[in-house]
């Protein structure tokens, strides 16, 4: 590739690290390299170690460390491009998914004594064993009317950061009392890299109750919680939260030489997968909602003020782009709901019609064939797509999933383009929540696995949401891509990049020439049942009935009824 | 079968008849014989005629007479029972099936100038053409407070005996004209085999809005439903009605001579499939509630008193067996669920693991097999049986069917076993409707095709009913061994026979030793589904949210705008 400037971007996600190699110019993306964790998601046992919990989910920081030593030499050389035209380097992780630290960063899991202690551990963003300490941080913050509650949509969630800090002193006190840093993943890798510990803002405000004009919560919030979290900030976090965008440091000289990097490389302030996905789409300005749609979707939302929409699951100053409010929305199954129907729901003629392809028979295209030539409204089903509870806006993972309408003479593929219709509506819900306060969303952009996968769910979207759909050039990418981008701003323009997110999106970041555009016939029918999703919505999910929770509670007492006669 | 004394029972089906050799002493079932209709079920085109518009559904007369014809020296041959054995004949046949002839009993589609003409022939019981006239008959008898809108539950249905004559007399006012007698089928095959027309209580009262005491509504009544309609009565029908059990004549020469029974056997008044079925089932007793399980479920049940049930079907003096009140109620769709659920619903893990059977594999049984190894509540979903809309107690043909509380880990098999509870909640909502108006019912009998194959669909019933089942002897004949129940008090003790349809139900009917037993801790489970079932039984089945009929009318107008641009 001559001497074109290139950065790395550095993904990690849950079972795996993948490096890119992006030409700095254009944001080509000329190699890449993954790297699975060793350790995986470590949700039985410990290695070598006790069995775990259930709901606990941990990982082993080591992998991370193995992404880099092996990712970037890899990718490299893939891409044969030289250690020395690498001008910066960005990083994304998960969020939030925190461990415990020594002073100098060494993770408590490290030291042998607290080797088989799981408390020791990174704990995953999909570590779900905190759930009573999130419980108790929204009693207390509700009850004294903590402005955190209203950030996040009037909930804090199991996943985050001070449930996960809490569960810790709950269980382990003796852990608590050993760490000296309590620290996200995405600050640790950084700190990893060029020595220093400058942590981000983007996970301090969408995880940690972070606000920029004023920090954490009061000492006297943290003392309710508990007594010895009082000076929590001061004794287990740190004072200061770095800007996105920024650099973080120069590549520490032990990994210029584990790499073949140039010592002092730039390696930009820690950001999340979601959240760096949003200039990959390029996207930073207001009105263009990103979605990345996979199991699940995340929306993200660039907006010119704050404003408190019901469901978020943050929304944070600068938290995705300087100088604009982020917010973050998502629904907790969308591909996952179809993957369920995939396995669970479909009948033999449907498998049978199906053509022949790697690994079984091409379900999916034989599906989308019959869906796709029915119209809206036709089949007479609507569904809510709360098979993994409803994240927005109503913030409750007790909800599960309904399909309503069926007849005798209803068919399979009518089921499915019910579901995506669900997953389309769920989406819309959370359009018209951002418009009610005056956040507008213009259209949507995006990314992930499920896009490329499904045009009729995509058609769907736009038809549902009344809005075009565009989609990002490398829709599998996306955080790579920002990661990398992130690396080209940290180096500056004097280094070959960009001084700003903003310039280095206007040349890095790019969407395919399809367009999905809502088709008008169709948005009207799909209005008369958005209005029918939305009377179920309210009816199921905001107190009238609550079958679901109680069904939920029926099942528990079964499964718990089973273990204790064993 | 040496001197034995037999009866005959004559069973109309929807697709064939049925004719079954049954020894007096003691209701043993010697023989039977089944002849199809040759022209079945005529819903596409009359034979060698014109195409028929969607739901109508019509048959032959004279595939009726080929059941006696064929069927009855065959049943003795297999039965090796001479004629001269023979004391009585019962019949029972599906209602309302009426028929347009002259006044000698001739059907008009007999006659060449009216053979071509849909309206000459026998209107089936699924003959669904006359919903126009049926909401015209509802709409007036409700505006004049006319006692059968309380008779048939609040609702008279267009499969009843006047939808379809007023659509006779709307759509082809000369085939009106032309008739001197409209006459059910029931009716028609006695006076066929005897020469006497002598019509019977049941279908008048079930069907027809007669009433012992009063007979039928008013020609106030009648004219307001059409000017032409004041003396139909008079005109069209007759005035006397005769009680189940007793003999309408004997076996007219010609029918003697082509059966070779002796001419002048007794033939009782005839009956109804559905209702013939609770004697042969052991009932002739107010407490036990009879089903007739098949695709839907008929519930029948004796009371000692007249009470306005929600719902019913009908309710009628001496309508099942004298002296008593009978209550017909209906699930329609039940069978047919689960034929719907094997078909659409069955992914390929429960297909693989089912044993290879005859035409396939029994994936029934696989099903059962998972099914019936989850606790009641353990699955987290509660579904509502409407896939066929609902019968008793909403009588509602737009509501549509419901599956709740579906997660990622839902499986198929929780799935059917949901679908089987919410028929057993179905039943149960009948059971309590009864009960509200003071009408006990202390056990359930069951018969059809449904209660042999599915062992645990029996124990839900009982589990969610808290009533003991027990099963007719011969499952699949009920009917035509009530209908040589009938033929045997026709005959009278003195013939050999018995006088009243209570000793021929000591002597003839019988029930198997297997009794399915509700299990406490799962009824106390089924309390709680129940009450979900409930809340949302009445949520979308009494206006609360009319979601389905909004849906099937939105899927109503996509049709007929895709049939109008074609």
């Amino acid at each position: 590739m001559g001497k074109d400037k290139v950065a790395l971007g550095i993904d990690y996600g849950t079972e795996s690290g993948r490096v890119v190699v992006v030409r700095v110019r254009d944001g080509e993306q000329i190699a890449s390299a993954i790297v699975p964790y060793a350790d995986g998601v470590i949700d039985e046992r410990l290695p070598k170690g006790p069995r775990l919990e259930p709901d606990w989910a941990l990982q082993n920081p080591r992998d991370y460390l193995l992404v880099v030593e092996k990712g970037v030499p890899k990718a490299l050389k893939a891409a044969r491009v030289k250690g020395e035209n690498v001008i910066g380097i960005g990083t994304d992780f998960t969020a939030s998914s925190p461990m415990p630290t020594k002073r100098d960063g060494t993770p408590l899991c490290y030291l042998p004594q607290y080797r088989k202690h799981p408390h020791a551990w990174v704990k995953l963003w999909k570590h779900h064993a905190a759930q009573a300490e999130a419980n108790r941080i929204n009693e207390i913050g509700r009850a004294r009317n903590e402005e955190f509650i209203r950030i996040y949509g009037g909930k804090y969630s199991s996943e985050w950061f001070f449930s996960k800090l809490l569960q810790v002193l709950d269980e382990a006190p003796e852990i608590y009392e050993a760490m000296d840093r309590f620290i996200e993943a995405a600050d640790w890798i950084v700190w990893q890299l060029t020595g220093v510990e400058k942590r981000n803002t983007c996970t301090a405000g969408y995880k940690a109750m972070w606000v920029k004009s004023r920090g954490f919560p009061t000492r006297e919030f943290f003392r309710a919680l508990h007594p010895r979290m009082e000076n929590v900030v001061e004794e287990k976090l740190t004072e200061d939260y770095f800007p996105l965008g920024g650099r973080a440091g120069g590549l520490a000289p032990a990994w210029a030489r584990k790499t073949s990097l140039p010592e002092g490389t730039p390696v930009s302030i820690g950001n999340v997968d979601a959240h760096v996905a949003v200039p990959a789409c390029g996207v930073t300005e207001a009105g263009s909602l990103v979605m990345i749609m996979g199991t699940s979707i995340c929306h993200m939302l660039l907006g010119t003020n704050r404003q408190m929409v019901e469901g978020m699951c943050g929304t944070v100053e600068d938290g995705i782009v300087p100088g604009l409010w982020g917010y973050e929305a998502g629904q907790s199954a969308v591909g996952d709901i179809f993957a369920w129907f995939f396995e669970h729901g479909v009948p033999e003629y449907i498998w049978k019609g199906a053509r022949p392809s790697a690994g079984g028979r091409d379900v999916t295209a034989e599906l989308e064939k019959h869906a796709a030539a029915l119209r809206p409204g036709e089949s007479g089903l609507v569904a809510l797509d709360w098979w993994n509870g409803n994240r927005s806006v109503l913030v409750d993972v007790d909800l599960t999933g309904v399909i309503l309408g069926m007849t005798l003479a209803t068919r399979a593929e009518e089921i499915y383009r019910a579901l995506i219709e669900a997953t389309a509506f769920g989406t819309r819900t959370i359009v018209e929540a951002f418009e009610s306060k005056g956040i507008p969303v213009k259209n949507l952009v995006a990314c992930g696995g499920l896009p490329e996968k499904n045009r009729l769910l995509m058609q769907i979207f736009a038809d549902v949401t009344g809005r075009e759909i565009r989609l990002a050039k490398n829709l599998q990418t996306c955080s790579a891509l920002g990661a990398a981008m992130h690396g080209a701003v940290a180096a500056g323009r004097a280094a070959g990049g960009y001084d700003t997110i903003f310039e280095a999106t206007e040349k890095m970041a790019h969407t395919q020439k399809l367009v999905y555009k809502p088709r008008q016939g169709h948005r009207e029918i799909y209005d008369r049942l958005f209005k029918e999703y939305q009377t179920l919505h309210d009816y199921f999910g905001r107190g009238a009935n609550d079958v679901m929770k109680r069904l939920k509670e029926l099942k528990k007492s079964c499964q718990s009824s089973v273990v204790s006669r064993q």
